[in-house]
């Protein structure tokens, strides 16, 4: 493999000295750029162009040639992993994801297809694959999958959802089905990782999009828990170096003292938290990730300054800081407003990392 | 006016002994109610519901007559301000709110009709009067606004929004725009919650529906602060008794020491929020609402009762605590669950008051 030439990013993740604030953002190949409206209208659907490795490396590395991004992050989609087990995503143009099937009895768990992300998930693979071979060295690749229970969240609702009724009728009523999707699923996502990894990928991050729906309690027992299980069968290294994990729960900030428990090197902060208290319960166990609310990007290039300023002070002197957003990137933003952020970060930053 | 036969709730909100928990639900009367359906049909639109005082009354009284409730919460909705400051408000069905006009500019702010919530809001105070009337002194009625911000998000957005782009632009780059309509908003609703009082309510709720929106700083500044506002300008008693303030604002369960310091008797908390570290965070200062997730209405009565228990224990012995759920009920709840959720809640709680 090609030697990486910025590995600040993954240096930040392990609390390893950096000369500044390494920075990405979620989603930050998408429909705020029209070079990526042109790919994907060139590739048909959005699963079209998740599933052709040229066009998802092509996407992945328009954002890279206009901002200095210190990662580069998969194409993809989270619902992959459903998908391939039998449920038949889709999307309706204007509404979320949704499946053809559900899940939600014991009958409907034993249908699902058992799988093997080599195989079942080669197009994901060969996406990261030629990602990798692409970037050559300039950054590191994140892969990434949805939470167990996020994934869930999908498969027993058949789509997004406001209030989650069926899901957590089940794990109320019927804990042990429950869990038993969530130990299938935690396991297909291990494996799912771990091939990413094995394809080319230097970091990953696990995306919980829906554990702040649930109770403190139901948190740890139906979503952390099961990260917990994904984490501990991943590869804890690549190519002889430590492949790091990011947990990202939005609307999690008030659990932060037992996700930096579950074995992540990093925590995924949204814009709610204050990212000072955030470093102050955490401690020494996790870098953090974050977290500048995304509608800052529709205000003045000063503004956006401003508050990275503000996040940057916040964080304080040292590493352990990945600068992102606090949620995937608005579509809308004008991609100019990204400019200010990135150089606002890459500017104001080395002045917290001097003399580490 | 007739003496309260049952004033747990009151009591319960300046942290007197009680006998048992009291308890009530947000949203207690509506759509989960066949007999709501049926009135609502009588009165046409949501809105003619809210503006007749008779069946505004009788849609109040509607879940007491079924459960044991220990308060009547006003029906009505919470854009009465805006509409009556000049907007237009309108329902389309199964959508939100909407607002034929927005405020984004000074010159809208200055568009704006001044009102007086005695005149203006007369329909509120005719329908308060009618149900305070009614209730007999059964238990006491609460009154409610919308808070500063979460009216102000409808304004600028001009109706729900998923991610606060107008106001958050508005917020981060027209911070004086923004406060002089926060001011506005904290003044009229300090005048409508006041009205209210005069009108019989005897508690009041500030519902701070999008709060959560907001990072920790923005939260201070946008929301909290406004609340604030609008509580120093409250009425501190009514026919020689306390008037206790609860403040809700779901997704701020990070911020509950700040909360807890805004003035109000009494915090709401969602579902998310652990009551027992709750109640160790805020000590004695405030008495606290919640905070079963409303969708555990959806799971078998034992079950229900389960986490009524395990509420109950987290927030412990002693008063200061008032059952409800974490967000208001949600249609298509079978009533005979809450039933088993009032009971329970009856049931389980005087062990927790026992020697007070």
């Amino acid at each position: 493999m090609t030697e990486l030439k910025n590995d600040r990013f993954l240096r930040a993740l392990l609390r390893q000295s950096v000369d500044r604030t390494p920075i990405w953002m979620m989603r930050q190949a998408g429909r705020y750029l029209p070079e990526y409206r042109a790919t994907r209208e060139k590739a048909g659907s959005f699963l079209d162009l998740c599933k052709n490795a040229e066009l998802a490396c092509e996407v992945t590395l328009q954002p890279l040639r206009r901002y200095p991004m210190d990662a580069a992050i998969l194409f993809s989609d989270i619902l992959t992993v459903p998908d391939a087990l039998g449920l038949g995503l889709y999307f309706e143009e204007g509404e979320g994801p949704r499946f053809r099937k559900t899940v939600r009895s014991e009958a409907d768990l034993a249908g699902l297809t058992a799988i093997k992300a080599d195989d079942d998930l080669a197009y994901v693979m060969r996406a990261v694959s030629t990602i990798r071979r692409e970037l050559n060295g300039a950054v590191p690749l994140i892969g990434f999958s949805g939470s167990p229970w996020t994934l869930a969240t999908y498969m027993v609702e058949g789509g997004s959802s406001k209030d989650f009724a069926q899901i957590k009728t089940m794990a109320y009523d019927k804990p042990a089905l429950m869990h038993d999707l969530l130990t299938l699923l935690a396991d297909a996502v291990a494996d799912y990782l771990t091939a990413q990894v094995h394809a080319g990928a230097q970091a990953l991050q696990i995306f919980d999009t829906w554990g702040g729906s649930l109770s403190a309690a139901g948190y740890q027992e139906f979503s952390l828990q099961y990260m917990q299980r994904v984490i501990s069968r991943l590869p804890a290294e690549a190519d002889g170096r430590q492949v790091p994990v990011i947990v990202f729960t939005k609307g999690g900030g008030q659990w932060l003292e037992t996700i930096a428990d579950c074995g992540a090197q990093a925590v995924g902060l949204d814009w709610t938290t204050d990212i000072n208290k955030a470093r102050a319960r955490v401690g020494d166990r996790v870098a953090l990730q974050g977290n500048m609310d995304p509608s800052m990007l529709f205000a003045s290039p000063a503004r956006i300054r401003s508050e990275v300023d503000t996040i940057l002070a916040g964080y304080g002197r040292g590493s352990g800081h990945v600068f992102n957003l606090g949620h995937g990137i608005t579509p809308g933003v004008n991609p100019d407003h990204v400019t200010a952020f990135v150089d606002a970060v890459q500017e104001l930053s080395p002045q917290y990392h001097t003399g580490d």
